[in-house]
Formats: C-alpha cells, structure tokens, sequence
C-alpha cells in the first residue's frame, strides 16, 4: 500500500480528493497508478444512495439539509454529482460546493462537483471509481446527485444500491411528466416544499404518485409497501428523519434477503461490460489510429469512398495494428498480411 | 449490378422493400450482400428532412396531408421512422401504415415502419443506409421521423439536410419544454393545429417560438430570416404549401452557398466513425468472445475478481484473439504470448 492509499484509507480528505483527481485524469501513467490504486482498496462498504432531481426541484437545499441531519448524527457523508449538461458545457456554471456551502464547510461531509469535459460513459466510470474511493475513505454514506436529463438517471442508478427521486409538488396533470422509466427505478419518491403555501399541494402530490406506484408491477427485491412516495421540506426540515429512516430500512431489509449484494454483483458485472467496452473504443484514441481515421474519414467527407467501404477498412487494418500496435509498420503489415487486404500504412 | 440493384435503380418498390430487409438483417451474409449493394449505388440526391413531433402533435396527420400534397405535384415521397420506443418495446404497436392510411396507398409514396429490435446506434444506422436506398431509387424527397424522445432527434439530424419540429399550439409556460439543444438543430418549427378553436393560440405559439428563434445565436448556414416559426393545419391544409416552399427557398440557399453539400460531407464522415465504433463493438458479440465475457462477468459478481482488473485482462486477451480468431486457442496464445499475460483461453 503507497503513502496515497494509507492516507486515503485513514480517511484523510486531501488524500481522497487527490485519489480522484489521478481516478478523473486521462493520462495513460495516471490511468495506471488509478488502477492499482482501485485493485489495492479495502472492501469498506457504505449506502450508496442515487439522488435524481430535475432543476428548480431545490435538490442542493435538500442535500445540504439531509447531509447535515446525517453528519449530526455522527455519519460521514460524500456527495457526488453526474452532470450530463456538463458534457456539452464543459463544467457547471456554478460549482458544486457554491450550491451547498454549509455542508462543504462540514467536517464529516466530502463534496465532489461532477467531472468535466467528459462522454456520459466516461462520466460514469469516473464517478463509480470515485465511489469506490469514498468507501475506502471509511465514508457511511455515498450521495450521487444527478440531474433529470437523458441517461443520466439510469447511469446512477447502476451504481446506488437505493435510487430516490425528488420531486416538486404539482397538479395532477404533471404526474405524467415523469417518465415511467424513471418511475421504474425509483424506491422512495420524496416530494419536496412540503412547507408553506405548498405544503398540502405536496400532500396531494404525494398521495398521486403513492397511487401510481401501487398501480406498477411489484418488484421481487421490495418489501411490503415499497416504492413509497414520502413529502419532505428541505427548507423546515420535515419529514427527513423519516425519509432517512425508511431509506435504510429498505437497505436493511435488501440486506436481509441477499437482494443488497445480487444487486451490486450484477452491478459489478455490468460495469466490467461497460469497461471492456470503453476500453475497446479506446484503442480509437492511439495516434496512429487516429490520424488513420483522420484521412480515412477526409477522403469520406470528399465523397472518394463510401462510408460503409472505408469503415471495412479500417476495422480490417485495426486487427492487426491491434495485436502489434508497437511494430514497425511494414512488418506489422507483413505478419497480417492475410488479413490486411494487401493495405499499406 | 444484380437484379436486386437493376430493380431498386429503376424504382421498383418491392425491389427496394427487399434491399431494406437485406440492410435491416442482422446475418452476416444479408450483411456483406447489402455492402455490396449500398457501393454499387449511384449518386442521386433527394432532399432528405428530418421531422421531430411529440406524441399528440399530430405527426401521421401532417405527414399525410404534406406527402400527399408533394405527391400532388408530382414528387415521389419516401417516408422513414425513427422510433426509439420500438427499441424496448419491439415494434410500435401500430404498424407506420396503418397511421397513414392514404399515403400508403399512394403509388407515388412509399412508407417504411421503424427497425425493431435493434439498439438505437443500430436503428440509426440502418435508416442512414435505408435513406441512400430510397435515394437510389429515385424518391425526391426522404421525410425521417422520429419523435422527441432522447437522442433520437439528434441522431436523425445527422442523416437530414433539413431538420423540421412539429410542435402543438401551446401557452408561454409550454415553450420552455422544448429543449433548448432541439431548437438549436431546428430549422423550421412548424405549430400545427392552426384551425378551429386552436387556430389564435397557434398563431401565439408561433410568435412565441419566433420570438424565441431571434434570440438564438446566428448560424452560419442559415440566410436571412431562418431558423423560422410557421403555423400549418394537417386537418384543414393551411400553411403546408408555404412550408414546402420555405423548406426548398431554404435547401436551395444552402446548396448555392456550398453549406449543402458541406453539411453531406460532415454527415459522411459522422457516419463514418459511427460504423468504425460500430464495427469495433461488434468483436464482442462474437460466439468465443461473448462466452469469455460471461465467465469473467460471473467471477466479477462472485466477487472474485476486480472489475477494472477484469476487464483489463479481457482487453488484453481481445488483443490476440482479434488478430487471429479462426487459429487454434493454444497456437494463437504461444503466437500473442507476449501480449497475453501468460492467460490460457
């Protein structure tokens, strides 16, 4: 175990944020030292929770009030974001510790703003890395926020063993604006702003989406009465004593039946998938196939060869740079010859 | 050029019903025969639009009332799916035929259904194919539908030289519903329903989408006045002729400022990457392949091996196997011994 990892299982933050900042880099060496640096983690266990709100739902308020609830009850609490919008913008205009300052500021508590610059997929092995760390780091708890966009709820979904959606309280009409998908993966619906002028309008939310989820099909890996819909007010603290006290007696319960670790399991089994697939389309990223695929995709653009035709090609000559991608191209191309369509580098 | 071609060239329909399930089959020999016959094409262009409406619109209406009134003028119109639903589900639940009866039956018409069964990736690139197809046999215009689901619209802009939203009148509060990266790729929205009751809150919706249009940031290929907002009527036929002409004033701008052809030859190079991606992906479905992943996907969720570590070694075992998959598995690991960690398959 190096000095980063000692460090990092004693629970120090500057270690741990380090640790994903090798985890989050691109750099082959980085790339390495992150890998024997997973290999060599301690099998610490924390709740990994899903968070998904859309914007405006007041999800960094929520965070901050459930995370301090949790702290104060002597828990250490880390909280992650997947950012979807952050593919396109490169960063979130605000940065994540700016939404929650109170419990940025929380000894007990981590705060880590999503990974920048990045495909969705990369987004997602980075953070799943990252939750990995956060475990390690002795952390009890593991928040993974994520906004309501895309694929990016299914994303974290796959990494949290409980996934809770928060919603805000709304007419009747919009219960149908959340997608069933996304009802499907849910365990606890919490309805937020149940204070105020809102309060019994959330009530009433809340009861529509308690009746939408008695009307789905029971899930094998729910005990009686889950998924269940729950108000919360992030704002007077309501409700989330109880939110947290159902959240892990569904996990306790999972835990009981073997559904907790079946789930991580074919968690793990998906994420080894989703590496190997990553790690095939990485082999794309090596100079020389890049700039192959540069001039192959050049002579596309100008109309010289079909799409289809040159893709062949490539794949063709990509076996055989694959299995000896450091030799000297004549003679790569001449130990391949059979399967190189008689193409020179 | 086979009978197969010869038919497709000279516009025979069942001709080119039986090329699209040639490109549409997943075995590998229909899959070598469609290469063959996608690079034995010839090059005639129809202006291919891409169309996104939200489910309720009125998508079928209005692609009925416009492709009739394009068959009308003596234009052979060609309409495709996109149907992202079709990926979990199987298939629609209506047939794309029954939605437009009339067109159907329109000799001058040809309506394809959405692939079924097949990851979005799959269907893209299958319709992308489908639309040189129809290209081929001499269809003036491909209309690509899809409907505002995901990644779908994004994916039928890439293989569209126009990109057309069809919305529903709506009040102010609605217009922030269309994601802002759909306007972005619009080049006209059309507000349909702009008839009886609806027909002033259309026109409203269409001021507001103007409005909306006029604050976006000016794009390159685009002349004076476009992306732009239209009300049209599928029910009563007001606006479609003026969409048509907007639609070709616009096609005809882009082509004599070179945009047009530029826009072809970015989507070439697009779908270029895309097959190569394709392509690479598909090494694993590959029957020694999958099986190998399915052992080392158990070991993984028994907890027996690191999923990174996994993963890694798979990699590195691809590497070989790739290079010479038909060879003996114990010749090809002593051929590949230095890039194989001493792994037996």
């Amino acid at each position: 175990m190096d000095d980063l990892t000692t460090a990092l299982v004693q629970g120090d933050r500057r270690a741990l944020s380090r640790a994903i900042t090798l985890i989050e880099s691109t750099r082959a060496d980085h790339r390495a030292r992150a890998l024997a640096l997973l290999s060599d983690l301690p099998g610490r266990q924390a709740l990994r929770i899903g968070l998904s709100g859309t914007p405006g739902v007041g999800k960094s308020t929520f965070i901050e009030a459930f995370g301090k609830m949790l702290t104060g009850q002597g828990l250490r609490v880390a909280v992650l974001a997947v950012d979807p919008s952050s593919v396109r913008s490169g960063g979130s205009i605000l940065g994540d510790k700016t939404r929650m300052e109170t419990l940025a500021r929380d000894p007990m508590a981590f705060i880590r703003p999503s990974p920048s610059r990045a495909e969705l997929g990369g987004v997602g092995r980075r953070t799943r890395e990252t939750v990995r760390l956060c475990e390690a780091a002795g952390f009890d708890v593991v928040l993974i926020e994520t906004v309501g966009v895309g694929q990016s709820e299914t994303l974290v979904a796959e990494m949290s063993d409980l996934f809770i959606l928060l919603l805000a309280p709304a007419g009747g009409d919009e219960l149908q604006g959340v997608k069933r998908g996304i009802m499907e993966i849910a365990d606890i619906i919490l309805v937020n702003k149940a204070d105020g002028a809102l309060h019994d309008t959330a009530l009433r939310t809340v009861a529509d989406y308690a009746g939408a989820l008695r009307l789905m099909r029971k899930r094998p890996y729910d005990p009686e009465g889950f998924p269940q819909a729950l108000p919360v007010s992030a704002q007077t603290g309501l409700g989330l004593d109880t939110a947290w006290a159902r959240m892990t007696a569904l996990a306790d319960w999972r835990r009981d039946h073997g559904h907790f670790a079946a789930r991580r399991a074919e968690q793990a089994r998906h994420w080894f998938l989703a590496d190997v697939r990553a790690g095939l389309l990485a082999r794309l990223e090596q100079p020389e196939v890049r700039d192959r695929l540069r001039r192959a995709g050049d002579a596309v653009a100008r109309g010289e060869s079909d799409p289809n035709a040159a893709a062949a090609d490539v794949l063709d000559w990509l076996r055989t740079f694959d299995a000896c991608p450091g030799a000297d191209p004549a003679v790569r191309d001449g130990a391949g010859a059979a399967r190189n369509r008689g193409e020179k580098a």
